[in-house]
C-alpha cells in the first residue's frame, strides 16, 4: 500500500501544453516508486478558458492550488488572446503569487543533439534567473495613449530583500558543483541603480562562500560568450529580465528549445513550485503529434528533485542522455518518444 | 586647393580607442578625395582626463563637438573608473546631448571569416536601434542605498514622438533595401505598456509602407533567430537596451566584435552625428598592437555615408571585404592591417 503521495496540480496550458504535460505524466508515473502514490489535477486555464469565461485565474482556483507540493505547467499562450493578458494574467501572476524567486534553467549540449555551434564545445551549466522582480512586476504605465504625445514606463523595481535571497541560492548551486563558478550578468554600466544594488550584494554575498569563483559579466558581452565560449559558465545569476532572454539563448545553442527546462522555485516551501519547459505553445505545430516532449520531461526531473526524489531524478535525466544518444534521425511522434524515455526510465536500475 | 572640408572631431578614448582611430583616419585621408579638406580636432576625453580633472564631459567642449560635422569615437571606458561614471557621463551623454536616436548596427558575415555558428549561413541585416530613450535615460534612483531595506528602481521611459521618428527611419531603410523587410523586437507580452506603444506605432506606421513585409518577434525568441536562422532578418528596429543586447550577439555570429561597425545618427542634422566601433575599450591588449582596427574602418565608412560621400563608402567596404577575403591567418598589427586597408582604397577605382 501506497506510504507517500505526491499532490500535483496540472496546468496543461495552451497549444503543445496538453501533449507534452501528458508525455511529462507519463514519464513521471513510471519513475515513481511503487509507495508513492501521484495524486494529480488538472487546472483548465489558458486562451480555451479565457474566451469561454473572461477568466485568466480566478482567486479560488489559484487557493485551490496552493494545496499541492507541486505544479506541472505545459505552456500558456495563443495569438487568439492579446499579448500580455495571459502572460501577465496567469504565468507571471502564478510565478508571482506563489514567490517563485527562483526561475531555474540548466542547459546542456546532450551528445547527439545538433547544435548551431560549430566545434560543439562543452556546455553544461545553469541559470538561475530572479522570479520576482526587474521589470517584470508590472509597474509602468502610459499616458495620453494612442495619441501623438504618449509616454509609456517600465520599472524595473529591485530589492536587497529579493536580490539577495536569489544571489545567496545561486551560491549554494555553485558550491555544490565541481567547477564552483558563478557569473553576475547585468548591465550596471547602464542601469547603475539596479546594477550597482546587485553588484553590492553579489560581491558581500561572496565573501561567505571562498570556494566560489565569481565574475561579473555585462548582458551584450555576455550573449558574445554564449556562442563563442560557453563552456565558460557554470552558474550563471540575473535578473528577471536578463535571465529570459539569455536562456533562450543558452537553449538555441544546445540544441533548442525543445529541450530546455524550467523550474519556478520558491526553496521555502511555502507555496508549490511550479515546473514547465521554457518552449512556448507552439500553436502551429499543435495536435500534430510534432512537438518534442523532452523539454517537459526533463523539467519533472527537476521537480522530482525538488521534492526529494534524487535518484529519480537522475533516472529521468539519464533515460533523457541515452534516448538522445540513441537518436537516428528517425522522426518520432510526442507520444512516440514519451514513450520510449518512459520504457527507459523502467529499465534503468531503480 | 580644396574646395569641401569635412570638420571632424575625433574621441579616441580608453584603452585600444587611440590605435584604432588613428587607422580609421589613415583610411578617411586615403579615400577621400584631394578637394576634400579633412580638418580634424582632437578631445581628450574619456578615463585619463577624469582621474586628472574629474570631467567627463566639460559643457565647454560639448559645444565645441557641436560645431563639427561628425565625431569618430574610439572607445570608452576602463576598469580604474567606476562603472557607470564614463558610460554615462561620456559616451551616452553625447548621444542623448545630440540627439542620436538612430543607432545603426550593420551585421555582415564577410567572406573568409570565422562565425562561431556550423554551416555559415548568409547574414546581411542591419539593426536600428533606438539611441534616445528606453531604460538608458537615466530614471530611476535607490532608497535606503546599501542597507538590507534598499529598493532600487530603473525607468524604461517611451515617447510616441521617440518611437514613431526611429520607426520611421526603420522603414525607410527597409524600403531601399532589396528585400525590404523589417522585423520589430520588443517584450510586449511582458512590457505591457512600451511593448503596446511601439507595436501600435510599428503598425500604423507600416501602412505607409505596402511594399515592406513586417514581423514581430519577443527579444528572447529573437536571440534564438540569431543563431539557428540569421539570413531571416534584413532590418530590425528596436529599444535602447534590447538593441544593446542583439547587436553584441549579431556580432559574435558574423565574425566579432572587431568588424562589427557603428552609427549613432541624427537624421536631422541638428547635431554632429557619432560614429563608433561597437567593441569597447579592450585594456588587456591596449597598446599591443593586436586590436583589429576594422570595426573603427567601417565606422568611418557608415560616417562618409552619412555626410554623403557614398562612393568613398562603397569604397571603403570593398577594402574591407577584399582584405578580408585575403587574409591568410598571418597576424598582423593594428597599424599593418590600417595601412594594409589604406592602400587597397587607394588602388580602388575611385
Ligand atoms: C511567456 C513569457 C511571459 C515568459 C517570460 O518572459 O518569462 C517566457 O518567455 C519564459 O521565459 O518563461
Ligand atoms: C558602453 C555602453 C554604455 C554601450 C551601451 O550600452 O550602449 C555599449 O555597450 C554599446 O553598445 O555601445
Amino acid at each position: 500500500m501506497p506510504r507517500r503521495a505526491i499532490r500535483l496540480a496540472v496546468i496543461p496550458g495552451d497549444g503543445i501544453g496538453q501533449e507534452v504535460v501528458a508525455q511529462g505524466l507519463k514519464v513521471l508515473s513510471a519513475v515513481l516508486p511503487q509507495d508513492v502514490k501521484l495524486e494529480t489535477r488538472e487546472y483548465d486555464l489558458g486562451a480555451r478558458r479565457w474566451h469561454a469565461t473572461g477568466e485568466t485565474l480566478p482567486e479560488a482556483e489559484l487557493e485551490s492550488l496552493k494545496d499541492h507540493d507541486a505544479i506541472l505547467l505545459g505552456a500558456i499562450g495563443d495569438p487568439s488572446v492579446p499579448s500580455g493578458v495571459l502572460e501577465r494574467g496567469l504565468l507571471l501572476k502564478l510565478r508571482f503569487a506563489f514567490d517563485h524567486y527562483v526561475n531555474l534553467r540548466p542547459s546542456k549540449l546532450f551528445p547527439n543533439t545538433p547544435t548551431p555551434l560549430a566545434g560543439r564545445p562543452e556546455i553544461d551549466f545553469v541559470v538561475v534567473r530572479e522570479g520576482t522582480e526587474g521589470p517584470y512586476t508590472g509597474n509602468g504605465g502610459s499616458l495620453r495613449t494612442g495619441t501623438p504625445a504618449e509616454v509609456a514606463t517600465e520599472v524595473s523595481v529591485n530589492t536587497a530583500y529579493g536580490v539577495e535571497r536569489v544571489v545567496r541560492d545561486a551560491y549554494e548551486r555553485a558550491n555544490a558543483r565541481p567547477r564552483k563558478k558563478l557569473t553576475l550578468v547585468h548591465k550596471n554600466n547602464v542601469l547603475v541603480y539596479a546594477g550597482h544594488l546587485w553588484k553590492n550584494i553579489f560581491d558581500r554575498v561572496g565573501q561567505e562562500y571562498p570556494d566560489v569563483t565569481t565574475d561579473y559579466l555585462h548582458v551584450d558581452a555576455a550573449t558574445i560568450f554564449f556562442v563563442t565560449q560557453p563552456e565558460r559558465f557554470d552558474v550563471i545569476v540575473t535578473d528577471n529580465l536578463f535571465g529570459d532572454i539569455v536562456t533562450d539563448l543558452a537553449a538555441a545553442v544546445t540544441g533548442g528549445i525543445g529541450l530546455a527546462a524550467s523550474g519556478n522555485i520558491n526553496p521555502t516551501g511555502a507555496f508549490p513550485s511550479m515546473f514547465e519547459p521554457v518552449h512556448g505553445s507552439a500553436p502551429d505545430i499543435a495536435g500534430t503529434g510534432k512537438a518534442d516532449p523532452t523539454a517537459t520531461v526533463l523539467s519533472v526531473a527537476l521537480l522530482l528533485r525538488h521534492l526529494g526524489y534524487e535518484a529519480e531524478a537522475a533516472r529521468v535525466e539519464t533515460a533523457v542522455t541515452e534516448d538522445l544518444a540513441a537518436r537516428d534521425g528517425v522522426t518520432r511522434t510526442t507520444d512516440g518518444i514519451g514513450d520510449a524515455l518512459a520504457d527507459q526510465v523502467r529499465s534503468l536500475p531503480g
